[in-house]
């Protein structure tokens, strides 16, 4: 599919530099795409490749419009503007309505919906008009997932849990095992404790390929609208996640922490229970989020790597930081009085 | 289903403050329940939410019990009361035995064990009676799994690997995949060493949902009798945990590491290869554990977080620790010079 | 099966000390091992376990020859020589070629293949000769998987991915989903962008289970030839890993990271994006890695664990670093008027 500029910035907007006639066919980077294609700059450290580009035209703004040697939609947000126009041009797949007849399905099927090879539904499952479900997926029963939403191979659903619209989950997530919770006994054995709640999933959410999602103990694991959950991250019971909140890969979140809206949360971050994040907190890579944030900023708490013998030299002391403040403390006393000496 | 304390108490003990016939139909928490929920005080913390409950009874300490404004069963623990009882009222949902016509299933299976859609079973398995097997899990030829062994869907037990009774896996979770085991060759090339132990798992284990335990090189990797682990857990070839451990999220076990009986580990940690853990040693949530530890206690190794701005200037003196060091001897060699003149 | 050492050097060379014609029938470690078995030591802290040895012959280095109480293969890599010879002895195990009847297979399979029980390969999937496809896996349509590659039960991989020869990758691994790639809008909603790039996997690489590997935003992901991969690894969308790389379980790497040839990653590390690391670099367990690395060498960024009352001491000071190198200043400067006075 070719589309002309013109059409383009007829549909998303933009200033067009060149002729609207011109026809692209599929988007690029700056410094991979080539004739045909349409590219973005949008992080001003790759305007070195501007210049170079073969790419057919350039989304980009306003101060970097006059180094454009090609063609130009000028906008204020250049990645928005690429991220829409991508969407538009690359729809996710479609799939013919229907039940494939290896799948295992106690619950009825809208007649728009698609459920793949060899997936199981439950019963008392209910599937929203639209919904794609991947091969060898597992919905357990009494759960229900909204309109439009697609589940790729091989995502578990456990029995009883809410998710909303446009929900899109890679293989691999499991929304619903238990939490982790257990009571020690006299004999320091664990007992465990039901996990009752389940897991309430709003609109518009995805989350990344392994991502698992715990249900809540006795109340729900509540994920908010429009949230966005990398790989292999994990959610313990009763968190509440609020909406737009992203995550980056590899981050843990235990029980019962409370994080606001419009958050940002780096990779391998892990956040500890118990706690709340305020709206537009966001937590570096790398951070251990150990008591509650109450103010929107960014939090960090990570230490720089070093050649590994710089760093045994310099990392030992950090068993020593109270020693050494002492030392601080008794050299300013010991100053202190000869400074006083007459 | 309504049970009246009295019931309750006849069961598990405690005292009982208020009518025997008052009826309950569930659990909630101090803050949630309404009139029918038992809820429970555990935490100190909660204290405040005791006066204004509206459960129509609580499980808590003597010290609390005179504040608590309805019905009570009095304990020493209320946690673990809280545990059994929830535990009473919400056994795991019944099964009625058999084989799903859409399972695979080359191994023999007892009158009483139920193995759901689409699993497979190789050849050579032993199922115990009682045994979950759930949509689509897929278990090795010569593997065991113990009496009243449940798996969620989508668990993998590789061949030849043994677990116990009472186990319980959630799904996504992985037994035997092979220990990371190379050597290199002299063109630097990786020589893949077969893993040829298996994994023994003892009796009422539970383990989260996308857990990875690998079985061992040569010998076997070994799990203790009741030890927990929460999802998304890494334990490597030839580990060795202790009876009744029990480890949070995302915590990662390199291969050869012994740990002891009755620890904790707190999610996100990392414990290094070919080490030893003592009994009873907590490790607190991401701490980097690089040599044995030999003593029961808490260990803790992990940096405090800062606002961006505060950790940029903190945190850049890391690198300067062993020069921050010698700048105080060198102080103290200086003043010692003024302090000794005459 | 046993084997005579004769046939074993005359197989992978070493000196042989003792007779030829000592049979052999499996491997063990030198503390585990028992009559007809070999063991080997590579490591000198076991060599304490070499006196005590009850294996029938040890592989080893010419330094610990002398030591040894059984017959012995003596080479200047037992490590090495070891790997290839459990290698030989344990060969993974055969599968009949053919296609189970369970499978749902819409691509054409070679004579040799074999596609397990429950699995799902789409449309215009291209399977080299040889391949071994465990049960539940998932390929997507247009995917390719080389010659003599194996899947064991579980494995996903979605369309359009290109996987060389003698890939190996474990249960619950996901290639190609999607990169996290969002653009805010006005209302700071996320728009996503599809991720249009795919995975290209080198030959002779192993990727370790729940292991992800996604897809690139608008160019590829790229694995090089034998890079080996644990468990729990996150590979970010646009990452490049250079050949014969191996990194250890839980490691995540953010999107658009280049890691050269021949590194090595140790468990729980985490690689930021948009950065660059030279061949060669050997980067710690637990080290985070927010800048690029220039040079080959090992870098560690982690620190000490302590008994928690120690620790609680000692890392408080790290939010004081700043001041406490003011100190120091000041400190330095009162000095230098004392050593002044007259």
């Amino acid at each position: 599919m070719a589309v002309s500029l013109a059409e383009i910035v007829g549909r998303f907007g933009g200033e067009l530099r060149g002729g609207g006639d011109i026809l692209i066919d599929g988007i690029g980077t700056l410094a991979g795409a080539g004739p045909g294609r349409i590219a973005f700059l949008s992080n001003p450290r790759y305007r070195d490749q501007l210049r170079a580009t073969r790419a057919t035209a350039v989304i980009l703004a306003p101060e970097a419009a006059g180094e454009c040697p090609v063609a130009a939609i000028v906008t204020r947000q250049p990645y928005l503007y690429f991220a829409r126009l991508s969407a538009w041009l690359n729809p996710p797949p479609d799939f013919a309505p229907g039940v494939h007849p290896s799948a295992v399905v106690e619950s009825p099927v809208p007649p728009g919906a698609y459920v793949g090879p060899q997936a199981w539904i439950g019963p008392d499952v209910r599937l929203g008009e639209g919904v794609v479900v991947g091969a060898q997926c597992r919905i357990g029963a009494g759960s229900a997932l909204g309109e439009e939403s697609r589940l790729h191979p091989g995502v578990t659903i456990y029995p009883g849990c809410q998710v909303g619209r446009r929900f899109l989950a890679h293989s691999g997530s499991v929304i619903g095992a238990d939490g982790f919770g257990f009571a020690p006994d006299e004999a320091r054995r664990w007992v465990k404790i039901p996990q009752t709640g389940r897991v309430l999933v709003g609109d518009d959410v995805e989350i990344g390929a392994n991502t698992t999602i715990d249900r809540g103990a006795l109340e729900d694991t509540v994920i908010g609208d429009g949230v966005k959950l990398d790989n292999q991250i994990q959610v313990g019971h009763n968190v509440r996640i609020g909406r737009d909140t992203a995550m980056a890969g590899c981050v843990g979140i235990a029980g019962s922490a409370t994080i606001g809206a419009r958050c940002t949360v780096g990779g391998g971050a892990v956040i500890l229970g118990h706690l709340e994040i305020a709206d537009d907190v966001h937590v570096s890579a790398g951070t251990l989020v150990a008591k509650s944030i109450r103010s929107p900023g960014t939090y960090s708490g990570t230490v720089p790597f070093l050649e590994h013998g710089a760093w045994l030299k310099n990392f030992a002391h950090i068993r020593r930081l109270e020693a050494m403040s002492e030392k601080i403390r008794a050299l300013e006393a010991r100053l202190a009085i000869l400074e006083n000496r007459p």
